[in-house]
């Protein structure tokens, strides 16, 4: 303990001494660069890999969001929020080699802290630190990853996830209810059809010890494996034994079982594997996918899964069942666009007595639902919501129009006016045109005169007088016709 | 430019130098620690300043962020989002001071980053970046300050901030929409009553010009009065003096002003100073303040304003009317609740030809409206959105609780199933009581037979057989007569 707190010390001194140096070499710097005559030059941009979204972008975004949001809410998941950044410890250790993409909080005194990579790890940590046993949640928002961009292929340094998680139950119905909740989601948005593909980490354990892994390689074979949605098998082949030293036979027979791809007839092959080489592994994964399978019927998505032996996901931490949804009509190479698996050791790194919780869930790959919905979108799309726009025919009637629009918001209609005193009438119409606004109500002396307004439909053109106590609910009735 | 690009070479070596002496060392104090027995203790907490939100408060706040948002949109504002982080320049000289509370990204390679310090700043690199002339959009996100954290005064360093703005146009019909705005929030959300305080910075120039405040004191003077509304005249009166070497006198003019609060008898008052001192600031202030407090006659919210001299604002890049709303029955003293203004300079500051474009705004402080919220809701939130529960009186039948479950999610409504095999009955009603979900399925051997299935209503006990094709239908009359 001494000599850690030494050593605590000296880094601590060392960080001191090169803030320092460096403080007096950045002060130089600038001095240079206040001194030239590109002092006041600013890159107008956003950091790399991150974007802005614009209104049309949003409106698209949030009807997105929205149904995923409504689908968790139908199976009964409650939300919950964790800050952006965690201590960096809590986020170490989980991620494998891709810890490298962490962003970290510069160190200004106090503690070192990261952006969140995902939101499961700060999701176990809650559990841990809450003391929860049992709880279905989702969780919608964005993680970083210092990755390199791929804007193409929708991959962005800050980007959504929009997550569906149930602790505290070792239950095939939650594990069958992720397909189902996949399912419902990729059905609602219109991106055509998808394939759910579904494996299990007992039977690629149990696959890689009927042939002849070495335990200590079932991690980095498995990574190997993970890569076949991209890469040829003789590739695949060739990385097992030219870069990780495994036997050509040993790969022989793992290239045999990946090939593999079905249903319940895929669920008896196996058994019959079970059969001749009693691997426990393969047995436990093959009674927990015949499980799954069958309770996908009942959860009416059989035809939307595929068991497939190749599936093999990146993470370390999934324990059970894993999933990976793909586009069938993809023509952009978007990949997966969800995925998620069983993970029934990860809260227990947190609990200081290594208490498990088992958990299932499922991530939403928003960002690239989101690039194949603006490509569909092009331009029709309303980014207001605007019911009603108060009108002038004449000069001078802006506190008309203001106690107009503020009736309409007393009863929860949305309007606006223009922020002009004086606008013209063909102006004011033409913006309701181009924003799609469905009313107008025009006013000038001779309404004002007679206590009534105009009621303008923007589609038909028609128009009708209406006296001022009756203009609300003819509002709502000409609103609720509209909205059908 | 050589030189600068000479000294930019030393750093970059240093930075390198530096790395690698911390790298070494940290190994070695990893490795220490590894060694010892506390290697795998994890702080088990949020960084300083943050928190996670249960579900209790996320239901809480869904509903606030809801309100929020319904009035925005009722107003015709479209929704933009930015990345949490910015290029470090672009926050770089907009806030004075409070620049130290700012979050950096740490230096990994590649461009320097900062957290989002509020929404204001993006919204304006926003514009300039996109060359947008007029919008009116809304904003609801996160912003993160290293400030010092008081809880009980709902001050975090990360909260969020729900922002509307007017970009293109000087319009005192957009001035006074915010004050519209913010009321009907705070008469939307259960708060009490509210006041919101505006003035105009012009005034308060105007007034330092009359007084004989010298010029490049004008801000620091301003900084003073924004103090008032936590210090006495008297303590405030000794900072203009004592610290910021103002002459007696001229702080007692100060004093004469910063006590006027009215309506429209002090824009009067204000008007006969004009005619006394010529004094052009204030004439133009006081002329935009007649105008705003006219309009909000029409906006319907004249007895929610006071106008008010000593109301400041810390902001340096305000440059017209200012808001600050507070609530009048607050005893816990959260202070503001909303703010804003005109800022007609800033979106200049990021345009190549330091184009202006006048823009006003305001700000919900929406974590002090949690707080109080939350205090009052005392454990009565509902946190799912579960209509249905499907419940079973015998085992075995889970495939048939999964079944009844899918028809209830394909016609769009919440259903939710126990996730072991064989619940008992008793659990599974007490369930449906603890979580407030209105309706329970049940079946057993003898409604399956029968085609049936029997719905109770937790509330009431009552229990009615239905056939299962009427079973939807049934659901839905009960669940829109519960909804009223």
């Amino acid at each position: 303990m001494a000599a850690i707190r030494e050593k605590e010390e000296k880094l601590k001194e060392l960080k001191l001494k090169q803030k320092e140096e460096l403080a007096t070499l950045e002060a130089e710097l600038n001095q240079l660069k206040l001194n030239s005559k590109d002092a006041h030059k600013i890159a107008l941009k956003t950091p790399k890999g991150t974007r802005d979204f614009s209104p049309k972008q949003m409106a698209i975004r949030k009807v997105l969001f929205r149904t995923i949001e409504k689908c968790f809410e139908r199976h009964g998941a409650e939300t919950i929020s964790t800050p952006l950044f965690e201590l960096k410890e809590v986020l170490t250790g989980k991620y494998g080699e891709d810890s490298k993409l962490i962003y970290d909080l510069s160190d200004q005194g106090g503690e070192l802290c990261s952006l969140r990579y995902d939101l499961t790890v700060p999701f176990a940590r809650y559990l841990a630190m809450n003391k929860i046993q049992k709880i279905k949640r989702y969780h919608i928002a964005p993680v970083y990853r210092r990755d390199n961009p791929s804007i193409t292929r929708g991959r962005y340094r800050e980007f959504f996830q929009c997550d569906y998680d149930v602790a505290g139950y070792d239950s095939r119905i939650a594990d069958a209810e992720c397909i189902r909740i996949v399912s419902e989601i990729l059905s609602a948005v219109d991106v055509g059809s998808f394939i759910i593909k579904i494996n299990n980490r007992k039977i690629l354990d149990g696959m890689f010890e009927i042939s002849g892994v070495p335990t200590e390689k079932f991690r980095e074979i498995s990574s190997a494996v993970d890569k076949l949605d991209k890469m040829s098998w003789e590739e695949v082949r060739k990385e097992m034994t030219d870069e990780k030293g495994l036997d050509g036979k040993v790969a022989d027979s793992i290239g045999d079982f990946v090939k593999l791809k079905g249903g319940l007839d895929l669920i008896s092959h196996l058994e019959g594997v079970v059969k001749e080489t009693g691997n426990n592994s393969l047995l436990v994964g093959v009674n927990e996918m015949r499980a799954i399978i069958e309770l996908c019927h009942e959860y009416n998505v059989t035809d939307k899964i595929l068991f497939d032996l190749s599936l093999a996901r990146g993470l370390d931490y999934y324990t059970g069942v894993i999933y990976e949804a793909v586009l069938t009509d993809d023509k952009v190479g978007v990949g997966s666009v969800a995925g998620g698996g069983r993970y029934d050791n990860l809260v227990g790194m947190f609990h200081p007595k290594g208490k498990q919780i088992p958990c299932v869930g499922v991530s939403i790959g928003i960002e690239r639902l989101f690039s194949i919905l603006e490509a569909k979108a092009k331009g029709n799309v309303r980014t207001t919501a605007t019911d009603v726009y108060v009108a002038s025919a004449q000069k001078g009637l802006s506190k008309h129009r203001i106690a107009l629009c503020s009736n309409l918001w007393d009863a929860g209609i949305g309007a606006e006016t223009a922020y002009s005193e004086n606008p013209k009438l063909l102006n004011q119409l033409q913006h309701c045109e181009v924003n799609d606004i469905p009313l107008v109500i025009i006013i000038g002396e001779s309404e004002l005169q007679q206590g009534i307004v105009k009621i303008r439909d923007t589609n038909s053109r028609e128009e009708v007088d209406v006296s001022r106590e009756n203009m609300i609910e003819t509002i709502n009735k000409k609103l609720n016709q509209k909205r059908g």
